[in-house]
Parts: structure tokens; C-alpha cells; sequence
């Protein structure tokens, strides 16, 4: 349509159906025999606005997003089509690993193809804008959303929101799916890792660290930005004019849509904020929130704003015009199926290339974080007998908590991947223990006795099957455990004050590390987990997150050597609950560990932990051994902000085994007017190194890398000194350093 | 001396002299013999600047300050005499229980009495400032320096702070000594609780919660203030020019001294502020630090500073002013030994009146955390036996890490006390095991092997010790444990990770707990510690901090009855490391348990832990039991900010025990544009109830209660309503409303 007509359409709705337009509700709304005695009556909304409304959450599928737009369509006075919006935050119904795995790939590029894979099963199913990427940066690992970042480090946060938000949307406005970016702003600092709860920080820590991920967003071009749940210092995002009017709309020109998350414009009153859902519903459209989604906030709150005077009409229908605009730009007027089909849906939807391409990444996900005596990879070929044991030995719950609209039975199981790979008379397989045990862990989540009584195995089968996994183990000569998080424990409001294996598991695995038996890990969790007491007694360690619908395959990929493990953790794995928040980007602070030579108590530290994570940010290790040596600078000065250095370091894979190497480029602002990081993260790059090959790799360093937030809150660069350090993970300490004139 | 006269010989020192003035050292500088061989060499010094410095710290006892006064007088050429400083922090000889356990007494009065026993005892020796009150907000235990501060509320810290400060200083000019407040500004927030560890904070939070105690302290006279640690937003508070010149100098009008903390000015470097020291001491100066503690930045790089023009010389004048200004209110140029003496130090310290009051402060101190089927108090009549064990059962360390001239032969034990209640045939005795025996934490500070060994038994003597411990026990009726933290695992550099008790006392009390006997525990720390475990199988809990010098009587008297509890934690007792930090005065968020009625997962929580601590902010039982009823306001309209309402209570002893109750008086405002805490501490009374005794409580509540920061960061009050909660401990629900109009 053209931009005079949707004018035109805009200026000839009515009060109520431009308010219909900034409506989000889900599925049930338009599913319930007679609406008026379900969802509606239990919102509180009218059937009328039900009907005018504007957009429809997580529903997918043709079929049905066909009946809701044709039956939607025939009740309105103006044909708009509704917009269909979903949670597809790492994959429809071919699911990759979660986003902390996609992170550990460091391979912005795959992670693109895979997420335009799925705006192709998006666009196929009916849907036109998925809540993704979730790119909150995230530093506490009790939060459980952690699952859905892709890390603790801003500059690698900011790559991976570029690529999937192109990923998303490299087709559009044809084919391909709008990209709604989340949690605008900072809800990854909620105070103590607790899931909802405030965040504050000072505007320096905000625009240098936590803003920078949300901008490379914006300049991706994501067409829609979701306000976060949290307060920041002191005010609910969802009201907040200033993070989103002053920063994303006016210094970042964002013209596109602002949605609310779940709820959250009612759950203004609730966080003290507003005194009723109208003063809520006035704050929410005075900060540019213009999609409230599922509250009854907008529909009943702002026609009596407007008709008292409270709110200006034309606040509405900028909202308004900002919602038709994107809907125009996706061809919904012309055809509001937008070429969605079930005959296209079948066609798009797990194809063999698809699973292909989500088995390279979810291969790629895998970090090996210990590989003892190189215990791995295991040769299928030697005769030797190897058990899986554990509770995910054959769980086809492999997706996560937040792969929605994914089929479970569509997962290739460790088992089957095992398979593959191994005749059966090698393979001794046993559950061992369920997931999780502890029953008030799902009480806490609203399951009844008899549901939990369906997951949790009475104490006689438990007894059962920890014998039978003891049996087994005897008789293998490796034993390969599957264990890990349960899929409750993390995802949103997946906070946790504990983060060991669960107590069940762990006492399997004391019976079993009696047995004196090589044990290699591989761990399934959403989150880093704390591994201190068990990684002494363990051979290797593969963390493989929730690792989709081909983590079967890939898990076996990488035990088995057909995949040589590339992935680098994008978060730092903690020593102990007592360190959280941990990340490798901190302060010196005056009486820095790291560089004071004594041994006196007047340092920063603890006296009983160490400061260092257990595996830092970057780390993983592959079959190979790779040497870096030789770091040298083009030039020990920069002269002025247009000049570039280049630091080059030589590579040398002492393996027979071919390998990628993730390179990683740190730099240290060494004295600065705000205090800035012992490293950071400036450049990184993927080096394929043949058996023994040597490489020499070169990193442009230039001046906007050394920019930092002043104590004016304004970009700026300072001369002085700098250091640079290129290694395989952020603990590197070949460096070397220059001077910016 | 006059103020003209003073001018005149500000005017007449050299460029050195003046220098001098901004300089402190410590006492071995005035104690080698020769000194150019000693510490001036190792700080790098000349000799000439130690001749000329200007204060001296740490350094106390009438006959040392005494020669060094002397001996530095001979060296000047114009007579301005030193001035002595040290850490008094909570007590000189008669030592207090550590200031979170005064925060416990809710008691500011009588600690303003006690700090002006402490004035007395420093006027005595030869001291003229103490580095006190330290009045950090504290909410996380990890950080060891919980031990110096009176908790995590900013209301109650305020109240303490204005008590510590004019005890100190009520004598003032005459006798008495001068306050150095510390340490400005939010040290108490670094973060991760690690010690020295950066702080970031809003603007919003850091003047709402963290600043109120500092400005009480200016408000209520304090002489100076030592700057902080750590970064306040990524700028040190050393060289933090908004921090201490926009908001202490030009807002709060402080024109007192400001000293930096030990070493801190060079320590600029370290934290990546400052290239090198000369740029450290000029940024140092820019904010306005006057006195530079034991570094070698001012002695060194002020004068080239001022010839090369990179310093305006005025603004040595300034520092120098205040300082000379200082030692001139105090008397020093009219007696450089401000009255002490070697005869009045023996008069005052450690008297029978000092002791009796320590005794009396160290008693309200005592918090009674549990007391099932009211096990205590103790009969010392009943034919019981009683068993006293633990490592703590006749230990004299009871002063705790920062009470630094306190002399442990002076301390009363647990079991001097306990032996004035009970024949030696009631009571049996055994250590039972050490405080600690992991030798890595000994390391850490910087201990050699020998020295450990002294501390830590071997394992034959440890087997002894558990087995006497037990056979002991067998025989009693009543076991009271007397364990907790060892001395170095709290206070400066004393961060810890996990804060259970240490594993060989749990390792006994598990033995005991076998015994099926009453246990009582005594628990001695410098923070909230992790009970959760033991708390079960726990017949009472009596937390007794760092007790002081009259500890051991104190905790007798609690036991034996003599003493009712009063105590009420300042700081919550956390549930788990997992929570931390926790307080009670946290923000609502959207989606709370507290409000909540269903119980689905999305909720502000954590899945495996509670969000609430296991004992919360203002929580202590007694052996009275006292009941809250008809909470009732005056009215339910404030009308404008100068009207007032009267909140009453009614209370009722309903025991046959006399007791002193401490009502809490807690705040909600519902609703504003900054959200604020679910409630706030705004007053307390302390209450004494005879037995079966019946009083009604009154408070006044007034507008300035009901100011907060706005998003423009002024104080403001919005109309609207507010909840008053009247009861015992912040975790009450008994309240009413009203409405500002």
C-alpha cells in the first residue's frame, strides 16, 4: 500500500479501532468457543476489542494463523490484517542449541544461516515477528534467562545481535521475519540474579557495557524493540521515558515498534509505580510503549485518557501509525497469509538441510572444557566398551525451556546419536537417576502431586535404576555420563541460589567415580554451572548446553572425533556461588591479585575462594594443540584517532588433527579519566589450521576501539598507553603494548 | 591561637613546610633509629619530609606520643606540633562488641556514652582523631567489613553515625577527640562483596540509601572524613572531584579535613587512574584530599607539581588551612600533648565504670536468634550440669580484627563468666576443637608455616579435643556451644565466599547433635552468618559478635537470665550465599511473592532458595513475649507537608519476665515516580515493659519521612498513599494507611 493510502486508512479509523491496533493477545483469545466466558472475561476486556485487535502472540502454524486472520478479518469494519508475533528465540521447529551455546560458537556468520533458516520455517508457519534476539547481557549465572543471551562480554553480544537480527530479516520485506529485540534495557543485571527483580547501575556501566549490544541491534535494523520487565534505578522500563524515548528513539532514531513485555504495563501498579492500570496505561504511551501485550490496560484505559484529555490523541496515532507501517512494509494488506502455507510449511520445516546446518551449530556450540590424558575423542574402532549412563542418556527434552514451539520427538537423542557410532554390542546404556529429584522444585512451578509423581520416579525405581547404572559401569571401560540441569531450572523465572548438578546425580556419580572408571561429562544445562567438586575426579568434560533438535548427533560428533570441538565459552563458568557476579572484564581496583608480587592480606580478594571463575570467558579446548607466539605490533605509537596498528601473531597447530581456532584480540585502556577493564574484548577471528600448519594472523587495531564512556556519559578516546593481548581466551597474557598520540 | 595569628604562620611556611603539614605516617618513622635505613627508604621519602610531616597514626599511649612530639618539635623550624590519629574504632583498651553488633543494641544513646569512654581513653593516651565511625550501608556479608558497620539500613545507620560522632566529639574543643567518618562514599556496595572491589551505582541509589549516614555524620560535626577504596562509577573516590568536591564540599558545605585512606593516593595508579604518582597526587588535590595517608605522593610530587605550574599553590593553602585549623581548635599549639599523660591514661582506661558500661552495651548487643521451649535462660539453681564447648569456650581473641590497641589479656572469657553463675561441679569444660584448621586461609594472609602451626593443632591433638568434647558432653544435661568465626575471617580483607562455620566445627556440632542433648549456640563473628543447616537442630542461638573486653560476662548474662535480650539485627541473616546481597527494603518488582497469590514460576524468585533470609532486619526474640495490637493513625489525611499523624500501638508484656522492646516504625510509599522499598525504617522506641506490663506506643509521622530522590535526583514527596507497619521486627504485617493530599 501506498504510504498516502495507509495514511488514509489510518485517518478513517475510529478512536476504538486505532486502539485495537496497539492490542497484543494470544492464542486462546481467538480459539474459545464463545470468548466472552474465557480469556476475555478473565482479562477483563470487551468482545469488541478483542476483535479490533491488532496482533496475536505465539500462535504458529498455517492452519491456524490462516483461521484466526480469515475469522478475524470478517468482523472488522477495516480489513487490517492482525500481525502475528512469537517467542522463536533459537529456532521454530528445527531448535539449535540455546543462545549461551550460540554464543560459544563465536561464529556470527553460521549463526546468521541458521537464523534465517528459521525466519524461512517463521514465514512458512504464518508468522511475521518473533520476541528474538534476546540480547541482554549477562554476568550473573543464578539468573536463569542467561539461557537465552548470548553472553557476558558487550562486543560479542553486539556481533551475534547483528547477525541474527539480519538473519531474521535479510529477505524482508519478501520473505523472512521481523526481528523484536529484547530486554530493552539491562534486565541481565537484576540485583542478585533474581528473576524480575531491580536493576541499577550507574549511566556510565549502562551505556558502556549494557546499552552497546541493544544499539548494534538497532543499527542491524530490528524492527521492533521489547521494553524489559526490571526497574532501572528506580524506574520500570515499561514506563520509563528516559531509556526509551530519550535514548532509543531520539539518540538512536528508532522509529519502529516499542512492545511491552507479558503483562507489563498492569504490572506497573504492582511495581509501585502506578496507582491503577489507567496511570499505567498513561505512562506506558508517554514513554512510546506501543503495543501492550496481553494486559487490559490499553483497552479499556486509554479511550477515557484520551476522551478526559489526559493523553493526546496524537500519541496514539503515532503508535498506531508505527504498528500499520510495519505491517504495510511486510505485504500484509496485499495477501495477509503473507505466502504462508501448509503446503509451504511442510516444505520449509525440518528439511534434512535444515537438521544439517543445526547439527554443524550445535556441534559448534559443544566446549570442551576438560580432556584429561586425551581421553577423548573415543574411537569407535578400538574394543572397548562404552556406557552412557545418565538421566539424559536417551531424553529427548534436549530444546530448552524456551524452544516453544519445538517437538521434542523430533530430537535425536544422545542414544541415537551413540548409535551411529557404535555397534551394539559396545554400547551398555542406563538412566541411572532421573533429571531431578527434588520434588519441591516443581511444586515451586505450579505442578500438581500427580504430575510431579509422573516425573519423579518413586524411591524403589530410583534404587533400581541407580543398581542398574552401577551394573553397567562395571562391565564398561568408559563410561560417558549425561547428566545436567533439569529444563525447569533455568529459562525465565529459572533463578537459582544453587547451581551443582542436582544431588541425585551427584550421588550417582560419587558411586560411579568409586569405580575407578574413566568419566567423561557431558553436560546439558541452560546456564554456566559450577563443576569445582567434581572436576577433579573427571576424565573430560563436553558442556552441551541444551543443544536442540540434532544435539544427539552433535554430542556424538564431538565424543566420537568426527567434529573437532571449536566452542569457547561466551560466559565465565563460576568457582563458587560466592563470586556471582563474576565476568573476566573487571577493574584492577587498587589492590589487584593479579599484579601485586606479595603475599599480604590487604588485597582484593576472598579468603577462601579464589576471584578467578573456574573457566573464564573465551575458554575451550579442542583435539589439537595449538601454539600462539610471537605477537608483534606495526607500531609501538597510533598517531591520532584516523591511524591503525596491526597486530599479527603466529599460529602453530603441533597436532595431527585439523582444527579452528578462535583467536581472540583483548584490549587494556592502562590509565584512563574512568577506570577501565584489565581486558576487553576488541576483535576476534575463526583460523582453520590443517595438522601441523602453522598460520600468521593479523588484527586491525584502530582507533574506535579504544573509545570509552567519559565521565560526562559522552564517547571519547584519551592518549596513552595500551596494551594488547591475542590468545585463545580471555586468561591470555602474551602482550604487548603502544602509545595513542 | 588566634585565627589571625594562625593565618600569619600559614603565610610564613615554606613550600615544604606546608607539604609537611599533608603528610601522614605511621609510627615506625618515628621509632627506628635511623630512620633514612628504615621505612622512609622503603616508602621513598626524604628524611627531611618526615621531619616536617604533620600527623602521625596509629601510634597511641601517653609516653610514645609523648617523645615523638618531642623529638619532632626539636626538628621544625616552625613549632607546629603533630597530630595524632589512629583506628578507635570501637574502643581504645575497653573494647565494645564490633559496631554490627552496637547497630544491634538499637541504641544510639547509650553508644554515644560509650564512644565518649573511648574519647576519654584516647584523650588520655595521646590521641587526638579516630578513624571513626566507619558507617558504611552494608548489605552484603561476604564483605568482611560488615564487622565495621551498624547494618544495612540507612535510617539506622544515620542514627548511629550522629551518636558516634558527637560521643566522640562532645567534649570538643576541650577534651574529647576529633571524628574522621569513613569511608566516603559506598564502599559498603563493592561489588561481588569482594574487599577493594569496584562500586557502580545509580546516582538516585547511591543519595537515597547510601549517602544518608555520611550526611548525618557532616550534619552532626564530624572534623573530617576519609575518602574510600574503592571506584565510585568507574572514577576512584580518591580522585573522585564530584564526589568529594561537588557533593561533600559545595553541597554538604564540608570544609573539614579529608584524608585519603592508607596509601590510597598512590594506589590511583594501580586502579588505572593515574599514569604515575605525580599525576595521582595532582588529581588527589584537584579533589580536594587534604592529607595523603602514608604514601609517598605528596611528600614527593606536590613541590614540582607547584613549580612546574601544574598545581595552584592556593589550593596546598586550603589543605594546609584546614589542618592547621584542626590542630589549633583542638589546643595543640597551646599543648602539643593535649592534656595526656601518662598518669590520666592509667586513670582512665579500662576502669570499673568503662567496664560496667562495656559490659551493658556488649549485653544489648547480643541478639537471641532462636529459643525453642524456652531453653533459656539458664537456672544456675536447677541441678543441671552444664557442658561449655567449643573453640571459643575460654578464648580471649573476643575483640575481633579492628581493635587494633586492644590489649586480649584484659577480655573476660565465656567461661569467666559462666564460672561467676556456677559451682565447678555444674559446669564441665572443653575446647572441643580450634576455630579454624584450614591452614590455606592462614596463608593467605601472609603467615609462615611456623606460625600456623602454632594456630592450628596437630590432628592427634585435634582427635583428643573432639573426643574430650564429646565425653563431656555425655555427661551434661545442657550443652552450650561456643564457636564461629575465627578473627581473620572478617574485617578489612576479610571477603569471604562461604559463610557457614568453619567445617571442623560442624564437623563436632554433628557429633554433639548425636547426643540428642540441648544445644545452645553461641556464635562469635564479624558478620551474618549461614545458619540454615544448623539451625534445626538447634535448641537456641544466641549471636554474640566480637563481643569486647567484657564479652564473656555479657554472654552470661544473657545465658543465666541475669539480662533479658534486647538485641535486633541491623543486618539480615542470609539463608543462603545464593541470595546475596539481601535486605529487607528491596522494591516490590512486578511480579512479587509477597503480593502474589497464585503460585505459577513467574514469579520474583528463586526456584531452590528462598528470597527471604533466614533471620530479616530488626529480627531478636526475648524472654518476655509481647504482643502488638490496635496499630491506629491519627488520621487517615496528611494534610501538606507541615501536618502530622500519630501512629499508636498497643503493647502488652504477656510474661512474667521485664524486658525493653524495640518497636520498629516501617514506611511504604505505594505509589511514585521513583519506585520505592516495600518498606522503609523511618523510627524506633525503645520500650521497657515490666512484666504483664501494658503501654500504648506513639509515633509522630511527618512529611520529611515520606521524601525521596526523584528521576532529577533532588528530594522531593509526592501526595498519595503510604502504609505504616508498627511491630517487632521488619518482617511484620501489621499496618495501616494514609493519604498525603
Amino acid at each position: 500500500m501506498e504510504e498516502r493510502k495507509l495514511r488514509e486508512l489510518l485517518n478513517s479509523l475510529s478512536l476504538d479501532e486505532k486502539i485495537g491496533q496497539l492490542i497484543q493477545l494470544s492464542g486462546e483469545f481467538f480459539s474459545a468457543k464463545d470468548v466472552s466466558l474465557g480469556p476475555q472475561k478473565k482479562l477483563g476486556i470487551t468482545k469488541e476489542m478483542v476483535d479490533l485487535c491488532g496482533s496475536v502472540m505465539n500462535v504458529v502454524g498455517a492452519k491456524e494463523t490462516h483461521r484466526i486472520q480469515d475469522a478475524n478479518l470478517k468482523n472488522k469494519k477495516h480489513p487490517i490484517p492482525l500481525i502475528f508475533m512469537s517467542d522463536i528465540i533459537y529456532g521454530l521447529k528445527t531448535v539449535y542449541p540455546i543462545p549461551l551455546g550460540l554464543g560459544a560458537t563465536w561464529d556470527p556468520d553460521l549463526i546468521q544461516k541458521a537464523y534465517r533458516n528459521t525466519a524461512e520455517e517463521a514465514y512458512a508457519s504464518g508468522n511475521q515477528v518473533t520476541f528474538a534476539p534476546m540480547i541482554d547481557l549477562a554476568r550473573d549465572a543464578r539468573w536463569g534467562r542467561v539461557l537465552e543471551s548470548t553472553g557476558e562480554d558487550p562486543y560479542l553480544n553486539s556481533r551475534f545481535a547483528e547477525s541474527m537480527v539480519k538473519g531474521f530479516q535479510e529477505d524482508l520485506p519478501k520473505y523472512g521475519i521481523a526481528s523484536c529485540i529484547k530486554h530493552f534495557a539491562a534486565y541481565g543485571a537484576v540485583e542478585s540474579g533474581r528473576e524480575y527483580n531491580a536493576t541499577d547501575m550507574s549511566e556510565n556501566r549502562l551505556r558502556q557495557y549494557y546499552l552497546p549490544s541493544y544499539k548494534a541491534a538497532v543499527d542491524a535494523g530490528a524492527k521492533m524493540v521489547m521494553s524489559s520487565f526490571n526497574t532501572l534505578n528506580g524506574v520500570p522500563v515499561t514506563g520509563n521515558k528516559w531509556i526509551l524515548k530519550d535514548i532509543l528513539r531520539k539518540e538512536w532514531n528508532f522509529d519502529g515498534i516499542i512492545i511491552s513485555d507479558y503483562a507489563a504495563i498492569s504490572e506497573l501498579v504492582a511495581h509501585g509505580f502506578a496507582q491503577d492500570n489507567k496511570q499505567a496505561s498513561k505512562l506506558a504511551m508517554n514513554a512510546t510503549v506501543d503495543i501492550d501485550m496481553k494486559s487490559p490496560c490499553y483497552a479499556n484505559e486509554l479511550k477515557p485518557l484520551v476522551t478526559e484529555g489526559e493523553l493526546d490523541e496524537k500519541k496514539i496515532d503515532d503508535a498506531v501509525w508505527r504498528v500499520l507501517k510495519l505491517k504495510n512494509e511486510l505485504g500484509l494488506f496485499e495477501d495477509p497469509y503473507r505466502g504462508s502455507s501448509e503446503e509451504l510449511e511442510k516444505k520449509s520445516v525440518l528439511t534434512p538441510e535444515k537438521r544439517q546446518l543445526a547439527r554443524k551449530v550445535s556441534t559448534e556450540a559443544m566446549v570442551l572444557l576438560k580432556n584429561k590424558n586425551n581421553v577423548l575423542p573415543l574411537n569407535p574402532e578400538d574394543n572397548k566398551k562404552i556406557a552412557l549412563i545418565g538421566p539424559y542418556e536417551n531424553e529427548h527434552e534436549l530444546l530448552g525451556l524456551w524452544a516453544v514451539h519445538g517437538d521434542r520427538k523430533e530430537t535425536v537423542t544422545i542414544e541415537d546419536g551413540f548409535k551411529t557410532y557404535l555397534n551394539s554390542d559396545k554400547l551398555l546404556t542406563a538412566k541411572g537417576t532421573d533429571i531431578l529429584r527434588d520434588k519441591s522444585m516443581f511444586k515451586g512451578i505450579g505442578l500438581s502431586e500427580e504430575q510431579i509423581e509422573k516425573i519423579v520416579s518413586s524411591d524403589s525405581v530410583e534404587k533400581e535404576n541407580n543398581d542398574k547404572a552401577i551394573e553397567v559401569a562395571k562391565e564398561a571401560d568408559i563410561i560417558v555420563f549425561a547428566g545436567g540441569e533439569h529444563t525447569i531450572e533455568s529459562g525465565e523465572a529459572g533463578s537459582r541460589g544453587n547451581l551443582t548438578l542436582p544431588d541425585n546425580q551427584l550421588h550417582l556419580l560419587n558411586k560411579l567415580f568409586e569405580l575407578n572408571k574413566p568419566i567423561i561429562l557431558v553436560n546439558i544445562s541452560g546456564r554456566p554451572m559450577i563443576l569445582t567438586d567434581i572436576e577433579p575426579k573427571l576424565e573430560a568434560i563436553i558442556q552441551a548446553w541444551f543443544p536442540g533438535t540434532e544435539g544427539g548427533n552433535a554430542i556424538s560428533d564431538i565424543i566420537f572425533g568426527k567434529a573437532n570441538p571449536s566452542g569457547r565459552l561466551s560466559m565465565s563458568f563460576p568457582y563458587a556461588v560466592g563470586q556471582l557476579p563474576v565476568y573476566y572484564s573487571q577493574f584492577s581496583t587498587g589492590r589487584s591479585v593479579r599484579t601485586s608480587t606479595h603475599s599480604s592480606r590487604f588485597m582484593s580478594k576472598y579468603l577462601d575462594i579464589p576471584n578467578d571463575p573456574l573457566y573464564p570467558f573465551g575458554y575451550g579446548l579442542s583435539y589439537s594443540k595449538v601454539c600462539y607466539d610471537n605477537l608483534k605490533l606495526s607500531s609501538k605509537e597510533m598517531n591520532g584517532e584516523s591511524d591503525k596498528i596491526v597486530a599479527t601473531i603466529d599460529l602453530q597447530n603441533k597436532s595431527n588433527v585439523d582444527t579452528t581456532e578462535i583467536v581472540q584480540l583483548y584490549l587494556q585502556d592502562k590509565f584512563a579519566s574512568v577506570v577501565q577493564p584489565i581486558k576487553e574484548l576488541k576483535s576476534f577471528k575463526r583460523v582453520s589450521l590443517k595438522a601441523n600448519e602453522q598460520k600468521n594472523v593479523s588484527f586491525d587495531i584502530t582507533s574506535d576501539m579504544l573509545r570509552f564512556y567519559g565521565t560526562d556519559n559522552k564517547l571519547t578516546v584519551e592518549p596513552g598507553e595500551f596494551n594488547v593481548f591475542v590468545g585463545p581466551n580471555s586468561d591470555t597474557d602474551q602482550y604487548d603494548s603502544f602509545e595513542l598520540k
